[in-house]
């Protein structure tokens, strides 16, 4: 009988996470400030922990993981690596195809693996409250565990429509102990300028984002927290990589292909990065960014400084982005409906060493629900992406008579999530091409950098 | 830092089952026919396969669990055991606190232990549609997981206000390809004749099981699926028993008190049986059934004659019951709203062998929060039984320096019962006595025998 599930003792957890930086060929962009100049860590202080700062900047191989950090990860960790067979059976593929399963995590998803680290290195700061946005609510729940495994207390700005569609992401962050306010709210002064004007307001990210960062930037006691797009956070996520690459060696097997989900881009760093490393020392394996069509920032959007955020309020990143106040369509993969990416990400596109696909919203649901029906798990739709591109090469294979070893990462389940499949099932989900004109509406409101 | 989780290689899936019959000390008591007389394996022909129908009535100590089902078990079996190092520190006990983690199942429960075989064994005999009736859906959904893996068409009687009321669970049920009927239905003449007389019937549990076994006799390619209360259920579910015993092993321990959730038994039974082999030995093991103090059936019940289910179709089995037509209030904790419970756990009790406890829901509430904010995991509310009765004794350890070793089953999470927290968090639960007259008045009601 053939063997499905790799495993790791929790003694295998990693030790180090591994920082991309030091096998890019070229060194990092920086992020710009308002006056076009580079800015330096210090203007970061006032709401991030010295040692978030240092590894967003660093350009060190190996970083090492604090044992209180490998300790917290011991609930969930290792995460097993699955050889997916019933799924190719059922596609009839030559291909060998293989999925980690990120989906174990007690909040889960992979937004976990940074949660804890950020939560720990803000505790031993002295900090006493982490302010964080969270939209679908993934972010908010990983971060409300986190907190409540470091005794810190979490405010959560919930998007004022997702807080009222999707009350079950918030209890599960009150369960963990988090504190979950409709934003705009009137715990800040954005909130309640914006509440003056308009007591109906139904929110955004963007007005989210800013009622966290002023909590965070006008209390000593308080930090922020993000879940993607910066490089601390892709570096934690590593992890996923770092134990993958250990399943393989136990499989006696390697990734031609690895596909991950890209929104932020922190699912993708997590499992692609430490593969970079191997393709970087001359390995022949193909890392491919998969993404909505309707939300196509690789793709379709350009490599520039924009802000990261809707309103303008964040330094500039380099990165692929769609402009700024680009407003994708309402999809139901809530995490990948981001304008830009990780500027980490975004290089390594630029200089050809990644591959990016975009993939229509009926198709993700429909590879989604083969893999349920094959494999038992019931993905995240965010997940559903990746899950289409491979199954896309598991059929190609098919033709071919290639015996490809495909590999995905699994970064989620969907039981908070079931509404979005029932709109499926009722052919109520449409698919969206990537509305050219908008794109180039929004790109023309580019800041002018230089 | 010491080891959280004690993993399984899937090679050491068990390969048998423990069948408690063999190490009672007396036989079990023969269901009954309507005529007051045992009934034979052949009266069950109609709705079940024989393999299962032969398990029902074993004597033998181990049954093989069949190649293709420990194949489909390697999905998510062995599930883990865990040290709960966290809940400790957090109830500053002496006691060690370990538990077995079934929420790892795709469907999210134990009860996908049982769904796999019963959906093997009725493929090999040619069955090509299961039926079966769900209440909360945790049930439904393992079966038609179970049955997609083996390509049987499912069809699932939903429970009316529950299907409106728990919309995700039946999604659920549907991305696994099964077909879920709001009960009472337009699919049998049992569902029609109650439409006829009251279109807008709510349906009840009682209904729905008489709509599946209606459409599994009166069809040869139909049988019918059930999954609690039966002995070859609780068989299934002794792999839980089975793999925590190997797991102690490696950890070098060995549990003085066994705690698990009790409604119908299987997931009692499945955790706790294997541990009676030893006690049966002579070990030294407590083995403690939960349940609510609205539904206390083995400590409030009577052990007698009654039927299965609430409209008296099922054939008599000796139990301890609240009476046939006692109605449990509406707690929480649906898989534990049964006023019967497994004959051969019933027996146990009876002879003084296991223990059981009852607890408020209240109280099961705040063990689940707790256990949440220390190990990450949200337990279904029906796991919460086991934790707050495993709590209780951890806080007594405490008291008396004891440094026992408690041992629980997480038989579930609670994602698909998050309604349930926001009530308690919002202070809208309550806490039931038992009705002390709603007993008196069912259990007069009870059927007479011989």
């Amino acid at each position: 009988m053939p063997q499905t599930k790799f495993l790791l003792d929790e003694s295998e957890i990693p030790t180090h996470w591994y920082n991309v930086v030091a096998d890019m060929p070229n060194p990092p962009t920086p992020p710009l400030g308002p006056n076009g100049q580079p800015i330096g860590p210090e203007a970061l202080t006032a709401i991030f922990p010295m040692a978030l700062i240092e590894q967003e900047v660093s350009a060190e191989r190996w970083i090492a993981i604090p044992e209180p950090v490998r300790e917290a990860f011991r609930l969930y960790r290792p995460s097993p690596l699955f050889r997916a067979h019933r799924l190719e059976a059922a596609l009839g593929t030559p291909a060998k195809i293989y999925y980690k399963n990120e989906s174990v995590s007690p909040a889960g998803s992979h937004k976990v693996n940074t949660a804890i680290p950020q939560a720990y290195y803000n505790k031993l700061a002295g900090i006493k409250r982490l302010s964080t946005e969270t939209g679908a609510g993934q972010w908010g729940s990983s971060i409300a565990m986190a907190g409540q495994m470091f005794g810190l207390e979490v405010r959560i700005f919930m998007v004022k429509v997702s807080y009222d569609q999707k009350p079950f992401r918030r209890s599960m962050m009150q369960t963990w102990g988090g504190q979950v306010f409709a934003s705009p709210s009137m715990e800040t002064q954005t909130g309640r300028n914006i509440l003056a004007k308009d007591p109906n307001n139904q929110g955004s990210l963007g007005i989210a984002i800013s009622e966290a960062v002023e909590e965070a930037a006008s209390r000593a006691d308080t930090n922020y927290s993000l879940g993607s797009v910066l490089n601390h956070v892709l570096l934690h996520q590593t992890i996923i990589g770092l134990e993958a690459k250990k399943q393989f060696e136990k499989a006696g097997d390697y990734p031609d292909m690895v596909f991950a989900p890209c929104g932020g881009g922190s699912n993708f760093g997590g499992v692609a990065f430490p593969f970079f490393a191997d393709k970087a020392a001359g390995k022949n394996v193909r890392l491919v960014a998969v993404e909505p069509t309707s939300c196509p920032t690789l793709t379709k959007g350009t490599y520039a400084y924009d802000f990261g955020d809707t309103a303008g309020f964040t330094p500039l990143m380099k990165m692929y982005t769609l402009g700024h106040d680009f407003m994708p369509p309402g999809i139901h993969a809530g995490g990948l409906r981001y304008h830009g990416d990780s500027p980490l990400v975004s290089q390594l596109y630029h200089e050809g060493l990644i591959e990016a696909v975009a993939v229509p919203q009926l198709a993700t649901f429909e590879a989604g629900v083969m893999f349920a029906r094959a494999e038992g798990i019931i993905p995240a739709p965010e997940s559903n992406h990746a899950i289409r591109a491979c199954i896309d090469e598991a059929l190609r294979c098919k033709e071919s008579g290639e015996k490809k070893t495909l590999f995905f990462n699994l970064s989620g389940h969907g039981h908070f999530d079931m509404a979005s499949y029932d709109r499926y099932f009722a052919g109520q989900l449409e698919d969206f091409s990537y509305p050219e004109e908008a794109i180039r509406a929004s790109l023309a409101n580019l800041p002018k950098v230089g």
